[in-house]
């Protein structure tokens, strides 16, 4: 890793303590799961989760997050409007955002696309295998062509986001549906990497391909200190007449 | 014209009743003088203005509208966020969407742009030259490689706006800056269009050219009658297991 | 059909005339084929073929066609390096290309994308389901939400092309590939629609819903009468200095 | 700098030697002025010129290059065919290629675009503008929101490529023209990135800001170490029939 992030991972937290099933799989919860490895990689990582106070996001732990990690779904409503809006603000202001899974119908997701985000699904232990259809692209750094998942959660077509900037994956699902699982936007001065995989019965972030996934989304959606633009009023550059 | 079509006008219509100068200019309201040449073109054309009820969109106006034209700039907030709303969903819908001038910051554009769609302006009498820069794309139909306005206000970038699908014109201003003028989205089943030109106080939309944007515009961005997606839970398409 | 256009279909016509269980199922070519329902949605349709002196696009053809199908595998070498810059220069000036199935080989369609636009393939006698993934997009226009194929030749990702800048159809194939099987491309002043079915030992030209796709392609990648560029040395439109 | 990348500028080096006012402000070559930032920010800089023997690209050159620049413009017609096409190859094979100025008109620049790549142009000292339209994008790391160069050739469109998959940069012209001076493509597994500035009677290239452009362009252009995609004949993955 060249550069150290400061990453916030959010999670709803909620599957993990009332479902034991779920919480036989993660049974520190989702973000515990996703923390570890991108800890491993060098990054400076706080945790985040709704039934903290002020979704554990109050304070300046927005101002001070590099790349926020999201993941929610039972509990989408439950998210404060102001928080969503906060994140959304923090996204147009530079901070990147992974939202994972289920965080299609997330307040901040649905906030940046515009669209309803609605698909397909269907719970029904089958295989998904995500293609890498751009292959030199950054979030497909070390990954093979094909990342295979023996039981996952189907999310089928058509996904009702804007046309993503860059695909990068593309699933197959044993019970015939596609959809595109590896997504890149960019909104105001961030960028959001929308990623598939994550249903919360199934141990798939902690599969390493899939971590090296989200590592590697979270190095693209990194900030950039570009400029900061100027906007409103302008006196003019030329002289006029 | 091959195909008529059901287009609403929307227009605030404060301007022209409070201001004698853009009265003068505009003696009908701007949604008149949008609204001539698209009927002209053998369109059948509804205006509705933001002082009527429901901001004139009540009822079945919008469902039965196939593209919405939405002129707005200093009541954005007097914007019901219900109708905003609706507008929003006809959209993903598919219903089209041209967004003009300063409804870059109406209610309806914001919320499916996701961005602050924030710019810089200035109204200095100045030059704008827009540039085709897609001479194949219909929006450019008939039209020369640009389009000089003598009179107009300016918009400078960095304009906070998803990366356009489509860019069609780009402006040159007098002062010194340049703009994304005429900007292709698409979301859900709806296609928007932005076009940047027609601030209140110059004749802007009497322009024969700048009427032919505006005519392929509503054009480009007609409803498709395509798949209505199913969404939600689904079948196995193939045998699992 | 609102405007008749002026079609050109061209097909290699070999495999038609020396495998008899391509010849079985496309008896008067492949061409033939794809020209039936053209000319009865009522645009005037010629056809042209590799062994035809300059494969049947001398004289004025190019000049005089709107949108040019191509169908090639076999022979790709065979086609004039001359003829191939013909196409390419056509599609720059305004005329459709719609590349079908194994043209993602031939020679104007790689001189258009630039890359290899290579991919994996089968012949198994597999199914394909292509999915609509843009419902409002004019090519999914009286499409149902996916198409099914019985047989098909799998193409697998990734396909190495250009990010397509708007993309309509998704594959799933039985064998476990995906492909992005709908791919529009604006190149110049034209446009090109990339299409993946038709095997030439499988009936899928002769299936409507394959038509519907092949018509609304045409229909879509049809000559926009825009502004003819001026290009090379300028004189300034405004004073300098 | 986190990573030392290895970059070759290629350079036709005629005008340096044959023009004393080009000579005057390039003494050792455009490729010199090039070579000397990158050099100081870490990498491993090679430079290579037209009339050096296989115009110093032979050998393990290309292999051995992570990025490559290209400046040319009046012999672009004396770069070998193979030359031109083995720098394509790479480029799909993962290298990052920047294409300086009048490099739109190279030979490997309108292989990979597939279009003419022409354009409108004008030499008469004029001021060019360049206004960054995606502040958030790594070409935008550390610029103003514009850059001004006091003398530059003009270069207006509309500029015959393939739509830019991400638009960083464009320029204003005094004499009334714009231009999308700063242009990323993605083709293969490789990264290609359009700058306009650079015309060889100016000194752009001692610009600061302009090396900045220079060195973020290599930097994102960089390539990455993804998949190398399997192709042609693929078995099943999955049990068919």
């Amino acid at each position: 890793m060249s550069e150290a992030l400061r990453v916030t991972v959010w999670n709803e937290f909620r599957h993990e303590r009332s479902n034991p099933q779920v919480g036989a799989v993660y049974s520190d919860g989702i973000h515990a799961a996703l923390a570890g490895p991108l800890r491993e990689a060098g990054h400076e990582v706080r945790t985040a989760t709704l039934d903290e106070p002020g979704h554990g996001l109050g304070g300046d732990v927005l101002a001070s997050t590099d790349v926020l990690l999201w993941w929610g779904h039972k509990a989408h409503d439950e998210v404060e409007d102001e928080v969503a809006r906060q994140v959304q603000s923090r996204v147009l202001d530079g901070m990147g955002l992974v939202a994972l899974h289920s965080a299609h119908f997330s307040k901040p997701f649905k906030l940046l696309m515009g669209t309803s985000c609605d698909l397909k699904w269907r719970v029904a232990d089958e295989r998904e295998r995500l293609w890498v259809v751009a292959p030199g692209h950054p979030v497909a750094e070390g990954l093979p062509e094909r990342i295979e998942l023996e039981r996952e959660e189907m999310y089928g077509e058509p996904f009702d986001i804007p046309p993503p900037e860059e695909l990068v994956l593309v699933s197959w699902f044993q019970g015939g549906e596609v959809f595109r699982s590896g997504c890149c936007f960019r909104r105001g001065r961030g960028r959001i990497f929308y990623f598939r995989p994550g249903h919360e019965t199934y141990p798939t972030y902690h599969e390493p391909v899939v971590q090296r996934v989200v590592l590697n989304a979270v190095r693209w959606a990194r900030p950039t200190a570009g400029p900061v633009p100027a906007r409103g009023r302008s006196e003019p550059l030329e002289r006029l007449g």
